[in-house]
């Protein structure tokens, strides 16, 4: 490596705050790569809010550097903002073959594909973009085809492990490349951007092929009952191994919810996934099967209001009702913030009376504790950059990395929209883009900020009262009104004394105003706002959004 | 046992689907026993809801029967809905010394403390309320005092455990008083109606001096920075191990947050808690004392908003701020449901340079599978009633009462408002009382619905447009407006063509309402809002509630 060569620049866009938001710039001179580029879901307070994709401004600024977009794999959080970014961008997209059929489906939804160039890329194949050459690692994770990332830039070897586990045994294709990351050590590897989702957790992550064991002792089990599994859509080997048991006990395949039915069907064209033939049956052919020939293979396994299982469990699915006596397993663990609306669904199938297993049936597709130390013993990095966390995360990785030898002042974390300059003796941060997420709400993309959101939550929380004044435009002096209408506040039939009570509060305010001489509207609304608000808060100790209305003629 | 006697009526008014409001009624001729008051906190789509009470109805509709309040323990799940509830009862309460006395702060700062009996009962004392006679037993739970009830009523003996676990070595006071469950399981119990928490966890629940011994270590090992405990308030024996270690390391003792504050009075006042001299110092004088010499207890270990931690995370606390280096520990879990919260807390906490645990702090006040099945094989009921859990809960532990040798048909799982009928030979649900909570926002107790609620949900996803036109009473020509008025939908300012669109789609259905000769308000009002509508959908994929108001001079 020389030593007079300029730092290469990490610029995280997304992904460290908000988690979810994956996408990653590396930057050289007039060489651009981008990492990734997922979605957030919305925080609880952004209320209405559809999802989040990042801020792109920076590449936008810089399109001509922009080379290209590498992606790790093919979940939401790292290919969902691909169509919007693409959009602006227009970049041409490098992805192992099952990521790139999760994206193609996704950019057809949108109505782009067309207009961007693709390359499918092997793992163990390196490409070329601008000053940067790119080697996809084979990894193990949730989803097949996971790939870590070698960056060859001119200030030495940047190695991006994307979301990663250590399969020795994976159900589908071959375990994680290892030795290709102790190779890469050896030839010296300036910085290491690890995984640190499950950095809280000691030990090893088990082996997916776990689950297939206890899906098999549970269908030996239940030979009497109809099997209803809910899962990700996405965990192509675990519909994998569900197909395995079912055709190992005689049972037909039904798969439902939308997301799990486009997965299973681009996974199977491309070979990923083996339908052994007549397992398979559409939604229609159930009833022609006696429920011990049937297992169900459904989204919702996050109680996720509109998912199939959600539906059947409410009562409200088109085509599947829960019958006392059903086996329902959650092969999945509910991600922090879900564990309420998962809890909901498992007590409205078992009140139905099913019967359901939601412990010990699901295995993480990231690296624990002693996986991620393997990662720093076999890449040897001088520079430890944590990613893919919440910042207790990043921190546990922080400490996890100075127990692994790396001096402290080797490590940083980053926030989202850092430039941190990175070469054989620097190691700091010298920028800052812009970096927020952007709402999307419907179809408008970025049209609702802070001021939209906290009118949101200020109706949630109280309601509104609306308060209609017509005046004369030449004496200022009420002739229609002052009318109340009320939404969200309090059921107003119970309240109408409240409500002429209001009504006498307003009317006193407009006197005043007229005794005053006050005729500015914006002084006489904040009359009519302040004496109502006053008056409401004593009365109930509320505090309803208030919206006077003026009108002139 | 008589064989001819009636039998009693058992009817849950709360606390089985609504976890947390506690409330049982006991019945038997002309005498019912209330057992537990508790409040449940609103569900995520009772949007602006304070908290929930249960509904009296039918108690207020029988009060000469009612003879009496008796509680288990001083838990706000069991006591919280006390004032409310004897606003409407008054009925005498009867409880142990230091659940009486959080009763009677309760009681006071609602003002109706004067007016209601009460009564202390010590461990061991048998009242008599109408036709029954009730027996407080010991029991250990995450709060001190804690007891089961055994009821002596004409049909039999029902066992109400409350919350319980079993502690051999408990902090404060003698381990549950196992013995006297066993004598009553001899001489023939009728129901056992017990704890359904814990039931999902295998073995037995830890011993509360483990976190003592947890919290030694902490102490020791962290000899040179300042601590930060958060702890549920009402876990008076935590604190007082909290207390225990820091006089052991010589550490002075500041308490914050109000809940905290009070509940450690109350059982200082009442002798629960035991703090040497001159360790408690006000948090004044915190800056007397180096960082190593200061623990700080505190409320807000489930990342409530406005308790003293947040604050403190978030910077707004007015006496405390995060220094690097200090150590937060949460002696607690996160109940499901506040999983975000309090991980959004931890990571402020470290961002600004603490180092937060969070593992293996904390033990639970429930007992788990092995303690349950304790209390039967002691007790021997003839039919077992689960409480205390949500419907997975409840039916996890009726599988458990089987194993345990329950015919299945002497289990049952209730729903809120059923009136069960249990004797020698009555095991059945006879009937419905109202019992759906009630919503209390701000002072108003019931007076916000579904409709209401259903609004709200409305205005926090999509927002509001407000369509102002004033009409000639004579022609119906519009001679004001239309004006629009929108909040929470979009910002204005960038979406002025959309404001200008929907003020010509209201003219337009202005127009079209007057060449059809409609006059009527309602269908104007309607044309409107389903013109505007279709047009916003179209346009934005959004769905704003929208409130045509139409004024006439």
């Amino acid at each position: 490596m020389e030593q007079d060569t300029k730092p290469v620049k990490i610029i995280p866009l997304g992904g460290l705050e908000q988690i979810g938001m994956n996408i990653t710039a590396i930057e050289y001179e007039d060489s651009i790569i981008v990492i990734d580029c997922g979605l957030a879901f919305p925080e609880d307070e952004m209320l209405g809010i559809d999802l989040v994709i990042p801020d792109v401004t920076y590449l936008k600024e810089n399109q001509d550097k922009v080379k290209g977009l590498v992606v790790t794999h093919g979940h939401e959080d790292h290919i969902g903002s691909i169509p919007y970014v693409e959009d602006v961008l227009n970049m041409p997209i490098y992805a192992t073959k099952l990521t790139m059929g999760l994206i193609e489906r996704k950019l057809t939804e949108h109505g782009n594909l067309s207009n961007i160039r693709r390359k499918v890329v092997q793992h163990g194949q390196i490409i070329n973009l601008g000053c940067f050459r790119i080697e996809f690692i084979r990894t193990n994770h949730s989803i097949v085809d996971a790939a870590a990332l070698a960056i060859y830039t001119p200030a030495g070897i940047i190695v991006h492990t994307g979301d990663f586990k250590v399969d020795f045994t994976p159900v589908f294709g071959e375990a994680i490349d290892l030795p290709r990351f102790g190779e890469l050590g050896k030839k010296g590897v300036l910085a290491l951007m690890a995984d640190s989702t499950n950095v809280e957790r000691p030990g090893y992550t088990q082996s997916e092929k776990t689950v297939g064991k206890t899906f098999d002792n549970l269908f030996s089990d239940n030979k009497d009952r109809r099997i209803i599994i809910a899962t990700f859509a996405s965990n192509v080997d675990r519909v994998q191994q569900i197909i395995n048991s079912a055709y190992k006990y005689g049972r037909k395949v039904v798969v439902e919810g939308r997301s799990m039915v486009n997965i299973i069907q681009t996974a199977s064209e491309l070979g990923y996934i083996n339908i052994p033939e007549n397992t398979l049956i559409d939604i229609e052919r159930i009833k022609d099967y006696p429920d011990e020939q049937i297992v169900l293979i459904t989204t919702g396994s996050q109680g996720e209001n509109m998912a199939a299982l959600s539906r059947i469990a409410a009562n409200i699915h088109n085509r599947i009702a829960i019958k006392p006596g059903d086996l329902v397993i959650f092969s999945s663990n509910p991600i922090p913030g879900n564990e309420k609306a998962v809890f909901k669904v498992i007590n409205e199938l078992e009140m139905k009376g099913a019967h359901v297993v939601f412990q010990d049936t699901h295995v993480s597709g990231h690296a624990c504790q002693e996986e991620i130390k393997l990662m720093y013993a076999l890449t040897k990095p001088k520079y430890a950059i944590p990613v893919h966390g919440e910042y207790r995360h990043l921190k546990r990785h922080a400490e996890l990395a100075e127990e692994m030898g790396i001096p402290k002042e080797n490590i940083k974390i980053l926030t989202t929209g850092d430039v941190l300059e990175v070469g054989e003796n620097t190691f700091e941060v010298t920028g800052k883009v812009p970096a927020q997420g952007i709402l999307v709400d419907g179809l408008g993309v970025g049209d609702v900020g802070n001021i939209v959101l906290r009118d949101r939550q200020h109706l949630s929380q109280n309601g509104l009262l609306i308060v209609v004044v017509t005046l004369d435009a030449a004496t200022n002096e009420c002739i229609a009104g002052p009318d109340i209408v009320s939404r969200g506040f309090v059921y107003v039939r119970e309240s109408e004394t409240l409500m002429d009570d209001c009504r006498e509060v307003v009317e006193e305010a407009l006197d005043s105003c007229l005794r005053k001489n006050i005729s500015d509207w914006g002084k006489i609304k904040n009359t009519i706002k302040d004496s109502l608000s006053e008056f409401l808060w004593k009365r109930t100790k509320r505090n309803p959004m208030i919206l006077p209305i003026i009108t002139e003629v």
